[in-house]
Parts: C-alpha cells; structure tokens; sequence
C-alpha cells in the first residue's frame, strides 16, 4: 500500500480532479479527510499543504502532494519527484510577495531594517532578509492583512495576481519566493521497488494529464496537391499523422496541438485549403 | 489591441463559456468589470448587454457581443459579424412579446388603441405599433411583471418559452421581435487590417465552437462488402473519411454528425452490421 | 407519443445527466414536473422513484427509470428492458441493509423474533422475513434514522458506503435487497411496434452512454519492427484499429479501452516503445 | 425524566423557537436528533411528526408536539395537553383539502365515486370518504403533486394559503380536516404526579409565549380630568393598572393589549389627550 | 379599500420590517408581488421604488413607500405625507453623488461643460447641471460603475457611505440630491376621508415604530434624598414618571431616553446612587 | 480616540452583538477590517483573536475582545478589565483538551512521555506537559483533526461539547485550558484618565448587556392580602418593587429574575393567586 498525502484546502478541489483526469477517483473527499480511492494499492491521507513535507519526510507518508513554498518553509527532506502546473489559463505560479502600505515611504526590502515582518511563512521570510543582510523581526501570523500590514512595518502575503493586495492599498515591493504544486515522496518510500514504480507511475499520468488540458487533436482532409503547403502552416517541431484515404486524391492529417496555437492555426488551415477542420479535447498526451 | 465588449448580466456566463470553449480564456470575470484574457492582442471590457452597441458604436469599444434587442432599440450603426446561437438544446431565440392578463378582452395588437405599454424596450415597441398605426403610450419600465401588467393595458417582455408568463396568469398576443446575441463591431474597427483580421479570427473561432457542441465525431469499422450500404444510411450530405485498415477487409469509416441525427443513427449502423462504433466530443467544427 | 417516467429526487440529477450523455436534453426538470425534451416523440413525466413502478403497471406511462427496490416492493408487473449502472467510481449497487444500534446484542436476523422494524420498505422486508421465518411487525417509517433505530428493535435502511449507519453508532447485520436503475416498459406498450422500437433505441443509447463513461480512446503511432511487441501489451479481447500512415515504416494504432486499464496501460506503452500516444474522452460506445 | 417529543421537519424550527421563547433553550437541533436542553428533568429527541404520536401511545416517549392531523391518521390514544397555535399573522389553521385539476369536471366528493385518489394521510382520506359513502381506492403517495393529480382523480393535500394548489392548476373542492401543533402525553405518563405537573408547566409556559406573541404593553401618562375619556377608549374587558405620580394631577395607566387593537388605539389615545405613550414587547402574558 | 404601494428591491426588506413593527405583517412578500396583509382595509401591491410615485400621482395607487429621489426624477404631483427615516445606526440620507475617476483631471462639476454624464437618474441629473449652466448630455445607464465611469467623463450614482465609489477608484465630487424613503398619497385619495384618517393613522404608527428603534425605557429605584441629584443627571427635556413604592423611602423613576443617551446616562446614574436599573426595548414611542 | 480591537472570526459575530446591545453600533464589520462605529470617541479595528493580545499588550492598541486562551498564549502583560460570559443556554467556557485516538491505550497525560503533540496553542501546551514534569516534543498544527491525530501521539484542540471529537472517534483525556472572551487593556492606556474612563463605561454596558440576556422583567397585580404569601414565592435575594395602584385592595408588584427561575416562578405565582403576569425583555440589568 502506497500512503498518499492530499492537500486539504485551497489546493484540493483542484488535486482531486486532476488525479480523476488522471484515472484515480476520489470519493467523498469534501466529506472524509479518509476518502476512498478506486485504487486498493493507495490509502489517500487528506492533510493541510502546510504540513505536508513534515509527515512525508518522517515517514508517516509515502508520498504526498503540496506546494514548494511549504516544502521550504519547513526544511523537510524528501524526493520532489515531479512538478505539477495545474492552472490552464494562468500564465504564472503563485507567488509570495513583500507589501508594505501605499503610504509607506519603504520601496525596496533594505530599507525595513530593524522592522517587524508579519507573515506566514516565517522561515522563507528569515532566509530572504538574513540572506540580504537586512535584520528584521518576523513574526507569525496570518489573516486581516489590510489592518495587519498598518500595524507592522510589512508583510509576506501569498498572491496570485496582485489584485488582492491592490484592493487593500497595498504595494508589492518584493517576490520573497514563488511556488508551484509537487508530488514528492520519501527518502526511504523511493528506494522501494513497488513504491517507487507506483510513484512513478502516479507521476506519468498526472503529467500526461496536465499536458492533456491546454492541448487538443487536430484533424483535417488534405488534397495531396495542396499537402506540402499545409505541412509547413503546422508548427515545425510537430510530426503530424498522415494517412490515406479511399479517395487517393486526398490524405488525412492528423496532430495534436497546444490550444493557444489552435487559435492561429484554425484560420490559417482553412484559408489554406484544408477541409472537414476539427478539435476534439484529449484525456492525456505522452511525449 | 483590440477593445473587446462582454456582457454582463444574463448573457455572461454563457459568453465566457463559448469564449472559452473558442480558445480564450477570461479570468476574474465574477470579480471584476476589467478581467483578464490569455491574449495580448485583446482588452476585454464587461457592460451591460443594453448599452454594448452604444459604447462600440462611438468608438470606445472595437467590438463587442450583445443581443439583436439591444441593437435595434439603441439604433445604434454598427457591422454585425456574426450571429451567435449559444444555446445547445432550445429551440428558438429569445423573444419580446406583447402580453395581457388573462382576464383582458384584449386579443390582437389593435385593440390596445390609446393605451399605455410598459416596457424596457421603448425605441422598439414605439416603431412595433407605429409601422401598425397603433397609437399607444410606450413607458418605461422593468421587473414587477406579474403586477405591473394589470396597473397597464399591456407589457413588452422578454421570454423564452413563456412559461413565466403564464405562471403570472399573462397571455401573449404577438412578437415584437426575436433576438440571437451578436458579434458587431465599430466601423472604423472594421476598416482597420489589424482590427478586422482579430476580429474575423474570433468570429471563425466563436462560430466553430458553436457548431462543434451540437456535433459529434463518430468511428467505425465497416466491412468492404457492407460499406455500400452503411454509406446509405449515413447522411447524404456529408463525405464521410474512409481509411484502410491493416486488415484489408475491413475499413475504418470517420464522420461529423449533428447529435440530433446520432440518436437515429447509432441504432441503423449497429443493425446495419457495423462494429467497433464510437462517438466522442468535439471542440470545433469548421465548415 | 411515449409517455416516459423520470424519477425526481435522488435519481433525478443523474438521470438528467444520462439521457443527456445518450442525446436527449431535457429541459426545466428543475423547474417542473412537466419538463421539455428536444424529442417530439417522447412526453417526459417527473415522478418519484417510489410510485414510478405502479403508473407503469397501471398504464398510465409507457415505460419509466426507477430503481430494482421499488419495483419489488410495489410488486409491479412491467418488463424490465434495462439495467442501467450510472456510478463512474462507486463500485457496488444501492443496498437496503438491516442495522441494529452499536449496542444492542443482536447480530443475525434470526434474533429479532417478535421484534418491531421501521422501514420504507415495508413489503420487501416483510418478505425477507417471512423467507426466513422469523416473525416480526414492520412498521412504516423513514427518516431520522439515528434515534429510531433505537426505539424499535432494528431498521431496514439504503445505504451506498455504509459510512452515514456508522457514524449515527449503527451496525449493518445483513443485506435485505441491492438496486440499481432500471429502464421498464409497460407490457402492452410493449407490444407496440412504434413503442417498443423507441424504447429500445433509447436502451441502446444510454447503455453505450454508460459504456462510454468508463471507457477512453486511445491511439499511438508504432514502428512496424515493435508492433507484434505493443500488441502483446495491448488486453487480449480488444482488436485493435490498425491503420497506415503516410511514413510506411509506422502504423497507426486505435483502441478502446476501460479507463482503469489505461492506467496500467499508459505507462507500459511508452515503455514498449509506442509514440505520440494520447487518450481521448468518448460520447458513446456500442458494442 | 420527561422523554419529550420534537417535530422534525416542517414544525421544527418552529417549535424549537417556541420553546426557546417559553424559556427552554435546546441546542444543537440543526445537527442532532437528540438536542441538548437547559433542563436537566427534560430528555428532548427528535422525530417526524407524521409517527410522533405512535411513540407517545406506545410509551417510548412521555409527551410530544405534533400536528392533529397525524393524531388522527395514527388513531392514536393519548392525551391531549394543551394546543398551540404558533404563527403570528396567518389567521387559520393548516388544511388537508380534496383537490382535482382545474381541467376536471368535478365539483364535489360525490362525483368520485369508484376513483381514485392519492394522499399522504391515507386513513383519515379513508375515513371522510366512508363517512361520506362514497367508495373510493386510497393510494399513499406524496410529493409531485401538479403531476399526480393528472394520474389519478383526486388529491389530498396539505396546504396553507391555497396558493401553491392554484399555481399547479389544481381546484380545491373540500377540506377534509383542519389542524394545528398540539402537546400531547402518553396515558401513563399522565398518571404521574412529576410527570404530569411537568407537562403541565411546559404548556403554561409553551401557552403564555403563544399569548404574548400578539400582545404588547401599552403605558402612557393621563390628567387625572381625563381618565375617565381614556378608559373609555380602552377595550372594555381589560381592567388596567393605574398607578399614582408624583405628579398628582396625573396617574400612569398600563395595560396589556392585542397588537391589532394597538393599531386602532394608538392614535385614538393620542387624539384622546394621553401623553407619553409607549408600547413595549412581552415574553409571557398569563391570563 | 386602500391600495398601498411597497417598494420592491433594496427597500423592500426594510419596509416590510417596519410596517411589522408598526403593527402591519406582510406575508408571501418574498413570493408575491401581490402579498397578503392582516388588514382587510389594505390591499397591498409590490413595484419598484424607481416607478411608485408615476402610479401614486395617477391614481392607480392611493399611496405608496418611495424614495425622494425618484418622486423627484419622476417629477410626480403627489402628497408627502411622511419621511421615514429607517435606519438604526448609519447617521445620513442615501446620498446621489457626481464622481469621476480618480485619475481625471475635473474636480468640480463646471469642469464637466459639453461632457457626457451616465446615471439611472437623468432627469434630477439634467436639472442640477442647468441649474448651475453647464451644458452636459446626459445618459440613461445603470450598473458596471467601474468601467462605465471610465467610458464617459463622469457618473451620477447612488452611494450610502462612498465605500464602494472607492473601492473602483471613482472620486465623489459634489452631491446631487439626498433622499430618505417617504409615505406618499394621492392628491384625490387624500381628500377622501375614510382614505386620508386611514394613511394618517399609518404614518403615526409607522413614525412611531422608526422613534421606538433609537430608544429604551429606563427604570430605577431612587432614594428620596437622592432624587433632585438624580433628576438633574436626567436629559432636561424628559419628564420622568415618578412613582411611590410601599417602601416610602424610594421612589420608582421611568423615563424614555435614546440609545446614544443610554450608554452615557447608565454609567452616570450608577455613581449617582440610583439602584436596580434596567433598560428595556420598546415597540412604538408616540411624542 | 480609544484604539478598540475587535475580534475577526468566530467570536466576531457574537462580539459585534453584544456591542450592538450594549448600545454601541458597528457597520460593515462584514466587509471591512476597519468597520464604522456610532461613537467618534472610538476607532474600531478588526485582528485575529489570537493577535489580538500582543498588539494591546505594544500599545498598537488601547484595548480589545479576545479570549483567555490566546492572552495565555502569548504571555501578553495587559490589563484584564472584564470577563465576558456570552453564550446565552450553553453552561461552560470553551475548554482546550488534550485527546487521543479512541484506539489509543493511553488515558492519562503522563503515558505521553517523549511523544509528539500536535496543537495550535504551543505554549500553553508546553507548559502544561512541563508542569507535569512530562517530556513531550510539541508541534504546531492545526485543522484535519480527525487524520492528524492519528499521525502524531495526541492533540490539543478547542472544543464546546466534545461533540465533534466523538464524531471523529478522539477521547478527552484532560482538560489543558478553559478560556472566556475577556475585555483587556494596554497598561498605559489605563493610566490615562480619558481612556479609562471610556473602557470601563464600556465595560458597565457590555455586562450590563449580557446580564439583561438571562434575565426578564416581571410584573403582576397582587391583593393586598395575598402580598405576604406571594412575596415568598420570590426569590428571597431580589427586592422587588411595590406601587400602589388606583383600586386600593391591590398592589403592583414588579422584580427582575433571571430566566431560568421565571420558568418555576410563572406557574407557582398564577396558583398563588397573583393576576395579569406578564413577563418582558430586557436590554440591560445594572447590579
């Protein structure tokens, strides 16, 4: 039995529906930090991000699922086995960042010297200053951040856009660290051989997954005449699939795409003289 | 950059939808009017569907989706791109309807001589009656329809299946006008060649993504000696993609079918001895 | 016309969900019990899962989805046209279990001799003890399970994990029937040519949309040296879609398969040496 | 210990509020089917009020708060404590009504002679009809009402207002019984001195809440000249407590009214030369 | 019969609280736009604040609950019979403000000449800038503030304390009107007598619900030697009623003191010697 | 200005109650850290409770609400001005215990030695375990009780009833704090005159507040010869207050009792003879 760790929280909704997509379904997650899998060779442990690396480093997890912010902050010592970009639409990881109020006269993390820092993730946060040779305060805490910030001299606040911070006068002065979600598995798990293949596996397709989500088929009928000049419209690093038809005068083209290139190459193939264009969405692509 | 208006309000969610299904992916858009696309070339902007063709018409929007109503009654001059039918399983298109109590003698428009109508489409109820010879007073006016309709001697409403209508013990008696959402654009826009190859793309995209819900992709391996005959149960007009198969007595056959014909069809090629039939989703669908 | 029974409650939202999956949308179900159906031929009806079984007897609808448990227990005289299995992950059927409280000393039906049982299922019950010649009284009840269970001497409860029994501190001592949704028909309309044709093409539909739920498209290119090899890899029941590509020293390979199976599969094909191997969601599979 | 009865379901909220303003606190109501209560001589569990008098028959429970109406259907013997008309501004009782749709030529009981009908309340239904002589199948069945009613000839329902009857289409042709909460308590129980002057203080209680709920306190400062004109206005059957000032030309009068007369007396007292004049909220009123 | 007008939407919760308070209880309001109320004089009628005062001034309604800003825009020949001011603790009036972004350049209204303006209120807006001759084109729009304001060169919008204008970096700039909800009649209806004593009596009992909000009865036991000391703590212009208690060395004081008094005066009277002091809600205050 | 914290979460909702009826209005606390309130005197800022402490104890603050645990916690040196009991039914404080899984053999705190306790109240837990002259290593922790209990040797958690740590199968093994919410000052702040004065006004109407809570006003009629026997009715504690009344054979008899006597009081007073007892709320009761 593989022991796996899910993130409860902020992470959850979005870890139990890639590991659907990635053929694990979960039951009754929102209501059992024990849930049920359809897998009898994993016990899937629902756990706070936060704490995490800790239960996998000691052992008490196989492996687990939780973001690099925390895996630093808590110095834990294990195997990051993969990294797990989830979002579709957003372009970026999320980030912890510096803010000191809009009326602060502070634009850059020297100039906190000698202040007092509220924030969450106090080890990073004592690693960034110290690292810069700033000597600074840091003191746990978490929520209120509007108020908060007012009260202390800055804060290290997690942000995805900004836009939160912004609404409550806020000014970014600093990234202390910037953080994606990790499968990561421990020391001793990854020396076993039916746990490390098993992590391994778990890993194949949840990448395979991942890459599933921002890409799609692509098919299209091409007179053979016009072939040559539809090839080179498709990305260059691409090889597409192409196969013969009844009627010999045609082949069909068959690719898989990246569906930010879908937008361009659907209007540039039909006014190239491709026909019977389609997209269909895709459960997993291996490279 | 192209300035592009969504609606907000009851068209929103849907809008984004197709957006997203198109390609484009909107984010942030239950938070705020100014939410963010994952395509530098666009600026999405959120207004009510009622004002959209005013704002693009002046010039401050390029383009922007809004519905038919909303174009006729601000009068506004504006290019009309592309009609957008979102919605899979309804029928028709919305509809403004002139409706009575129940308990109204009233049955046909000409009987509301010199009366009072109320509605939120004023500039086309007016030119309903007028290009009638009616003579009535158009109010402006929303909500409350259930009692409102009784205080006036009619109402100008917009309805889907009139179902609520009914529920308020009201009777239609004509339509005003029927209304499908719509891509316009500014005219200055259109004559622009940055502006209007953005545009059309959106419009080529929108459009497959429309086509590709109500369709679906169907496969199947056909004996050589029955192929004829499956052929004669697939649709006339569509060219299905016949392939070779390793094993030369059979052939694979591929085709696009609309999912009102798939329910008719599944059940005739199974009887007809095809094997191996599936059908799976489409993304977009290009003429 | 086929007037067709929809369950409301429980069922309901998966119900919708299904005949949507086979190509039929329904409409208002959440509004009204007299919903719309994109089918001009069928008149759908909600009703409860409870009663649905005697208005199919009875006539008054041509055929109905309703569980296994109510049919038995109305004593309904229908023909059974489908069984239809929705649960993607859930592995078992619905099952009405007998429980006693934690504490009581009963552990075998044969205990509660004399005894009084509360129960929605009042006829089933009694006819699983009187199978057994234990006598008791069955009382009609449902709801508040907790503390009723501990004013009579046992209860006949559904229940799908066992896990809201445990946790109101009762315990399961045997299974008194398991249920899963069924397609009936009422037999005259049985008998009816046009009826019975719709009711089986409808059969047809829902049960390749439920075939399709746990099932994906998968499709690699292989080198023509490794295809003996990978199909070896490949479930011995499924024959494989061989297809020649444009590169002669490459076929394309296109099977179906149960998505636990590509779990397994995933991994072992690209280390078989298959290429460009993707999976993709299905509508529909027929057999 | 008094083992006391509470409605779950629709009387809940209700009843518990009723008691909580009777000076009984129960906690936790929302979550658990055997509440707390700041009462250490009181044991509350909760049950549907369709079995609650079983229970009481039976001795499971001492006393209980259920509806006449399942009384009734249960034929059960108890005794009768005290009834409780809880709700402020709706003037009559819950109602069972024999309903029909409006598209049926029924008018009234007679006509359904050899019908069938279908109800919740299948013994008391039963029981009008026979009492009637008219010979009718009594089916039990609940819910989906707009619907059942088109299956079958005839109704019963429960209703307040008539007005969700009338939005389904539906004719009320009669009432079948009228209901309201009662406390009621098992025979034996009733035998025991702490028990019965148990119940019987929690009805004086559950009876002086009910009473203030439509009651205020009315004071207000009058001229000793003037007294004799204000009393006049007073309802004649109240005899208010008049009380000496410092002041001496004036006395303060006090007196506890219904809020419907304090709508008609306020202004007549302030036109009648009273000063000062201020109504107050009750807990209790004891007659 | 009176038929009264209550105002649907953001008032409406609020005036339904407060007719109850006046002793009026409205039910099914959240359901009906034609609700039930417990006297037979009234026939209650739900519409918008924004329409009221149009139906008021034509008879259509004998009275009504609106705002002042919308009798104004409507510019209705009505009777104000009441201001009604509601609200328990925030100080001023709603408040229509001009606001512009914070980024403009214009911060007085003179600033606007020959510039667009959008708000719900055209009308009252229209006669503010002729009133001060600015030349402005004002436009019918509501809703989306943040983007809107950004369309045209200034906006006109409802605000309660500013917060939201802010939050969309909007900056007020001068007030437009203020207004408070007011109980309006018809000029005929109020020279009706049954009609006028009828909405009188209303008012009263309404104005007197909205006194009672902001005040408490307050009672002590005073020493006789202590009561000139305790009297002079006392706000001057209340009138006490004093009364003897059997035991003649104290007296009974009871006087009506608004909150805000309460929290100074309950410490105050404290120190100077008053006992048993207690304060208690009250439900209508009559001057 | 007196810097006021309030607390943000879950006492955050009673806290703004409680000052609303101690007569002190706080708008917004919803939406914003730094609510409105009705006394310009004050400035209200919303923190975590358990912050709460360490910024009164700096000065950030004058004075705030937060619990006893979390001043504890922090070894924060302020003044305590006030313990405030809340809860209106329930009996206890909030109590944090030390729990075990119910499959654990341990039962007292001593068998944790040298094993690992999870909790969010580090300190006090630390102290607690080294009073006890027991080694154990203390992490900090908190949510997912149910699992995280189970990785580690015992926690300590906040708990009302115990009832959610026997629904997740824990076992209280001791009781390690009890905390009520406590009104605290900064020390320099209490030695300011103006300052002082305002927190203990505070103070006087917060208790006076909770006092009126479980405490109701009761008046009755008593003939003069009957007042011996009634007045040994009532609690022999309260001095109730006697007036005469204008029909002299009887005598007005009002007192204040707390809640849970009036539901003994009321039935024993109407058998011992008083008439016309009503009972009223209260908003404050000063002792």
């Amino acid at each position: 039995m593989l022991k796996l760790g899910f993130p409860a929280g902020s992470l959850q909704k979005a870890t139990i529906e890639l590991f659907g997509k990635a053929g694990f379904h979960i039951l009754d997650s929102e209501r059992s930090y024990l849930p049920r899998i359809d897998d009898e060779q994993i016990k899937p442990i629902m756990l706070r991000a936060q704490e995490m690396s800790r239960y996998v480093a000691d052992g008490v997890l196989d492996a687990g699922v939780t973001g690099y912010d925390w895996i630093m902050e808590n110095e834990s010592d294990v195997v990051e086995v993969a990294e797990l970009a989830y979002s579709k639409a957003t372009s970026g990881p999320a980030r912890w960042v510096l803010a000191v109020p809009n009326e602060s006269k502070v634009t850059k993390p020297q100039e906190l010297q000698a202040g007092v820092i509220a924030t969450e993730l106090v080890n990073v946060t004592k690693k960034y200053f110290s690292d810069k040779k700033v000597d600074v305060k840091v003191e746990f805490s978490w929520g209120v951040t509007e108020v908060k910030a007012r009260l202390v001299d800055g804060i290290v606040e997690l942000t995805e856009t900004g836009s939160s911070l912004r609404a409550n006068n806020l000014r970014i002065i600093d990234t202390v660290i910037t953080s994606t979600p990790r499968l990561i598995a421990n020391k001793r798990a990854w020396q076993d051989e039916f746990k490390r293949a098993k992590i391994e596996n778990i890993a194949i397709l949840l990448i395979a997954a991942i890459d599933a989500r921002s890409r799609v088929g692509l098919k299209m009928n091409v007179k053979k005449s016009d072939l040559e000049a539809v090839l080179k419209i498709l990305p260059a690093e691409k090889s597409p699939t192409i196969s013969s038809l009844a009627d010999s005068d045609y082949v069909a083209v068959e690719v898989i795409v990246e569906d930010k290139v879908e937008r361009v190459l659907v209007p540039a193939l039909k006014r190239g003289g491709a026909s019977g264009i389609i997209t269909y969405p895709l459960n997993k692509v291996i490279h």
